[in-house]
């Protein structure tokens, strides 16, 4: 991975990459006279699709296959040659890259499987490719792959042993499973959606799905980028790259295989909440401007709108119906996806009525009843379209007998003027044929259930958001790095994983967080002076590096308002702790009343290292796991919105007569936590501030507790 | 309504319904000569079709119809007529079942439109109608409905306008939606699902999805319901029958439109807290074991599944594939649908060794790579299917160009011996329509996706649960119900909405509430003696019927320890109140502590009734909106499923080391609470128990706080 991101930049990749999907030339080595042989598949493929530049089958035991002139090496074709799409076994695989090199050819295309995935016989094999690839300064998709294809005019390269083909258009696939490509080819020209190139990136030996993002980014070809993925190679790379690329065009993933969370140690609060859930890839995705979707399905609903339509202002839909049913089912699911139904003005109810029955409804869903033709839906459409209230239009079709259906989809195709987007559903299939070729042709989406345009207008409103969304700054503040560095060697010194409390206090001063007083005791007497000169209520705590989770075994209470409270919960907690922990110390700490108690944390995932950590605090976040994660860094706008994710929210704005909690104070501690988290990455594992305590004033604003523990 | 049900019961409604369904002889009364005129479309569909008995043409101005000799009236056709569709003008349509009647024709399909959805005048219309119908004891579906269809052999009737023609099958569909009803239609034709019969109900103006629900309960030919409803006309005999049918087969709702929630005054919790989402409908739902789907796909996807193949023992899936990718995707969706991997037995999985090659995964999803053939899918689905910790299959294909895909499907189709339920998935189409065709002979659920397949099997194991939940039992407890109606009647002789505390109190006493002991005070003084007899610490709280939310307007204080804490609370709530409400008054409670809040309550929906609702109490319920509702009445399984369903259920059982709730007070308080609002059904509006504060010991848990609205 690393050798390959200094070999390139993002042009010089560019160029290398068109080798593979803009070749003049390509040959097919292990090309095959039996019939349905992938090498007879591919190569049929190739000339069925009508490839623009030359086709040479290459087999040492023919001399034709397909009725072309086979030749018996690489060596043997005449002229200059791109592309090599290679179908031998798996031994020979490293020697035909060897026969590439000579030739001069720069693009390799390793079908063959039997490398990577069998086992580690087959990964030393892989490794044996890339290293060669490297030497001779070749691109390679695969191996154990099924192929690419370019639907480009001036290029028509079919070079899958795939038995469906897409038709022309601009969107840009890429499938990590071979398996999925065929039914992901075969669903697109069954849905009439168009595709500019498909990548099946198999083992991914050497171009990964985030070369394939930087090829497309900025061609123009590609205006939508569809990525099936079961693993991210280079998770940070991929972040850095798809920010970019999202700002331009959307990406819309499906995420297959959950991140192994079982292996990570739980022993923190944030290492348990983050683990289990899949929490890493949706906030990576979404960091940077990713829409992922569950199901393949919903994967085509919403690259349909996404590759078609204009991206919308605003989430403010409106619906033109012939049928009441089919547009309340609309309203509905827009509803439910978060979209916001138009409210027309009412220049534009007047305008409606006048060409509309009296019977039609001339309220968004605009019901114009069975009987309106193609002109009613062409009036309606731009009287609708036109209002400034309206953001994204649905258009329901359903066909009765008696109205033209072909011109209902020209009206509705003619509205679609990509000034906003227009959606269609058609019901009641047979009638309209020539109507759904009309508005795919003219590249207006088509769905056969209201819910699904519902589902591709929530996918561009929401990609607006995600586009829009500003990325907002790292904050530096001054901390002093160096105490810092001391408690952790201290701890290190002492073979401790976890800091102790005086480290961790430490530690958190000197990247300022606010601390509460303290003092620590280790008899009833001493707590109790210690309270007197804190002032009461307060709260009393058992000091243990054993009792990870102090409140579920009893060793924490709290608002304890006189020295008779205090003595009397000293002598209870010893009596229930002090068995187990004989020379059991305690701390003294004011009670904060009043405040908000909140979680911020830190833990690390396997693939995509540290991640931050917001909660409510106590049950909220633990029982309820009512929390948000991002990776790190955050930015400010990312603190925020993870203040704002949680369903709690509310409660820190100070729901039903309580205080709010200062929020600029919560930012900030998240904000010094990603810089601490930054600056020691190499050392921490896991922390927890748990709880900070947040009143309405940051100076009376305390983390209270902290579990700090080294890799 | 009310007439209809009590003029039938079960089965003789059931043979008036065959005269519609069943009928030996047809007329289309309005049937036209104009090409792609309704009354075309449906004599041609009937005949297309291949009805078993005559069909009739109907209409004064022809005297052949397609080829059918053409009668002028009902009167002059010859011999008997069991079923007259009616497609005459609206005006027209009372006057042809007076013809109806008296040519003793039984069954009415009216497909005219211009009824109640076009105004008050076609309401008027409607009713006449109706009137007509119960006269003469003659059953009719529609008006404004596309028709019905059962597919039976002995009757193949197709009498809609429909242009897709179902394939012969066992699934029972009615659809509220006309429009929507042409899209099922099509759909159900394209992914080859058999319907047994289809029913437009259009407006229900006699026929209803009640009346066909009770209509398919005993018959065998239907084994699955789809419903896409818009309305319940009778929500509590919709309850009744569903709870009923759904013990012997399935029923699936698409369920557009919301319910009007805004239209309900929102001045309590409870109210406020069912308000604006569409609980009570999910409520019903659930509660009579129907499942509800958000979209028509997921019906589709759904409903292949539950009528085709048996009902699964548990919750274990086994996934065998012959790729990767796709065993990955159904995995994760089957995990995120609620359902548990299954794992295999050491014998199972040594037996699968010894079939398949070194390189396939004997774990589950069983990978048998891509070298698989018939045979392997045979060997390996046998021995997946024999392992006993195996509840349902999903067998997945890719069709890779070797494999012969028809003998593939030929193996899954035998291992699906409805011992287990099997579904498919194939992928990359093309080369496998031989094994499509085979899969859907055998009615085995085909899909094209793996989360298709996920979710056809959630939805058997949904079933099954919903199936087999028990009823439970509602308990009468002796309760003094004169007490309760003399503190309604003194509200209501006092013309007030709302009960005072007092006669709050009274009335929950009387149904056996444990109340927490109260002292009513109007000095700091009389607080303070209050307190001193209770015993500290005490909550001092603002008496009012003005202020409805006291908490939030800093009307209660808690744990006040001593006689300062209570007196400088008095006094600072009097200087923030008291200038409002000169003669304010207080009542003292002893503060119960380590005990959980939460809140019971009952408010009314427009369309269900009663509704009754459990949540944690406070913020939870409030800001979280973390709440459970169920219809009026409740059982004790329904009390119990409650308290389990909310989030925090956690938090009663004890979380981080507090102490448990007592669940079987709050259960039984739950049902005590349903008895009242049963006994009382007619007086009361809304109600808040909030909060009930529950500790580990009933008797240490009291209600703190009730308000009560009547009607």
């Amino acid at each position: 991975m690393r050798r390959r991101r200094t070999r390139q930049g993002g042009d010089s990749s560019a160029r290398a990459l068109d080798a593979i999907f803009r070749p003049r030339s390509v040959a097919v080595v292990g090309a095959s006279r039996r019939q349905h042989a992938i090498g007879a598949e591919i190569l049929r493929n190739l000339v069925a699709f009508g490839f623009q530049g030359a086709v040479y089958p290459v087999n040492p035991r023919a001399s034709v296959v397909q009725s072309i002139r086979c030749h018996r090496n690489l060596a043997e074709v005449p002229g200059r040659l791109d592309l090599a799409i290679v179908v031998v076994p798996s031994r020979q695989v490293s020697r035909v890259l060897g026969q590439c090199a000579r030739k001069g050819v720069r693009g390799v295309v390793t079908i063959t499987a039997g490398f990577r995935e069998i086992g580690p016989q087959g990964a030393r094999l892989e490794r044996r490719l890339a290293a060669r690839l490297a030497r001779h300064g070749m691109r390679m998709v695969g191996p154990n792959c099924m192929g690419v294809i370019n639907t480009e005019e001036a290029v028509q390269l079919n070079a899958t042993f795939a038995s469906s083909v897409p038709a022309r258009g601009n969107i840009g696939f890429v499938s990590q499973s071979g398996a999925l490509g065929e039914a992901i080819l075969a669903e697109a020209a069954q849905r009439g959606l168009g595709v500019a190139m498909f990548v099946s990136v198999g083992n991914k030996a050497d171009v990964s799905g985030n070369d394939l993002l930087e090829y497309w980014e900025h061609n123009d070809d590609v205006q939508a980028i569809l990525m099936y993925l079961e693993s991210f190679g280079n998770p940070r790379r991929f972040t850095q790259i798809a920010r970019r690329v999202t700002r331009r065009k959307p990406i819309i993933t499906v995420k297959g295989g959950r991140t192994p969370a079982g292996a990570r140690a739980a022993s923190s609060h944030t290492g348990a909440l983050v683990g289990g859930v899949d929490v890493a890839t949706d906030s990576l995705l979404e960091q940077c401007g990713v829409l992922r979707v569950s199901t393949m399905s919903e994967m085509f609903v919403q690259a349909a709108a996404l590759a078609q339509q204009p991206v919308p202002r605003g989430d403010r839909f409106a619906i033109v119906t012939n049928a009441g049913g089919p547009g309340i089912l609309c309203t509905d699911a827009c509803v439910a996806l978060g979209l916001r139904p138009a409210e027309l003005r009412p220049a534009t109810r007047r305008s409606l009525a006048r060409v509309l029955p009296p019977e039609a409804s001339t309220a968004n869903p605009v019901d114009m009843i069975a009987s309106a033709d193609a002109a009613a839906y062409r009036a309606v459409l731009e009287r609708v379209k036109r209002d400034d209230g309206v953001d994204g239009l649905i258009a329901i079709f359903v066909s009765p007998i008696m109205t033209d259906a072909y011109e209902v989809a020209r009206a509705i195709a003619d509205a679609a003027d990509r000034t906003k987007p227009v959606l269609s559903v058609f019901m009641g299939k047979r009638r309209s044929a020539e109507g759904i070729e009309e508005l795919r042709r003219r590249r207006v989406p088509l769905y056969q259930f209201p819910e699904e345009a519902a589902s591709g207008l929530s996918a561009l409103v929401r990609y607006r958001q995600l586009r829009d969304a500003p990325a907002g700054r790292e904050r530096r503040f001054t901390v002093r790095r160096s105490a810092a560095r001391v408690a952790v060697a201290s701890a290190r010194r002492a073979r401790r994983a976890w800091l102790s409390p005086d480290e961790c206090r430490r530690l958190l001063v000197a990247y300022g967080f606010p601390l509460a007083p303290r003092r620590e005791v280790s008899s009833a007497a001493e707590a109790i002076s210690a309270a007197q000169e804190l002032g009461y209520p307060v709260v009393l705590k058992v000091v243990s590096s054993k009792i990870l989770h102090k409140s579920d075994v009893g060793g924490v209470r709290l608002d304890l308002r006189n020295a008779d409270e205090l003595g009397r919960s000293y002598r209870e907690i010893v009596a229930r702790l002090g068995r187990a922990e004989p020379r059991l110390r305690f701390e003294v700490q004011p009670m904060i009343s009043g405040g908000h108690e909140v979680i911020l944390g830190m833990a690390r995932d396997v693939q995509f290292g540290p991640l931050l950590l917001f909660g409510l605090g106590g049950i909220h976040a633990e029982t309820l796991r009512d929390v948000a994660v991002r990776l790190h860094p955050l930015t400010d706008v990312g603190a925020r919105s993870m203040i704002e994710r949680v369903r709690g929210y509310p409660l820190l704005l100070g729901a039903r007569g309580e205080r709010a909690a200062c929020l600029p104070l919560i930012e900030e501690c998240l904000l010094r936590l990603s810089q601490l988290v930054g600056d020691l990455a190499d050392d921490l594992a896991e922390l927890d501030l748990n709880p900070l305590i947040v009143t309405d004033r940051r100076a009376r604003s305390f983390v209270v507790d902290a579990r700090i523990a080294l890799r």
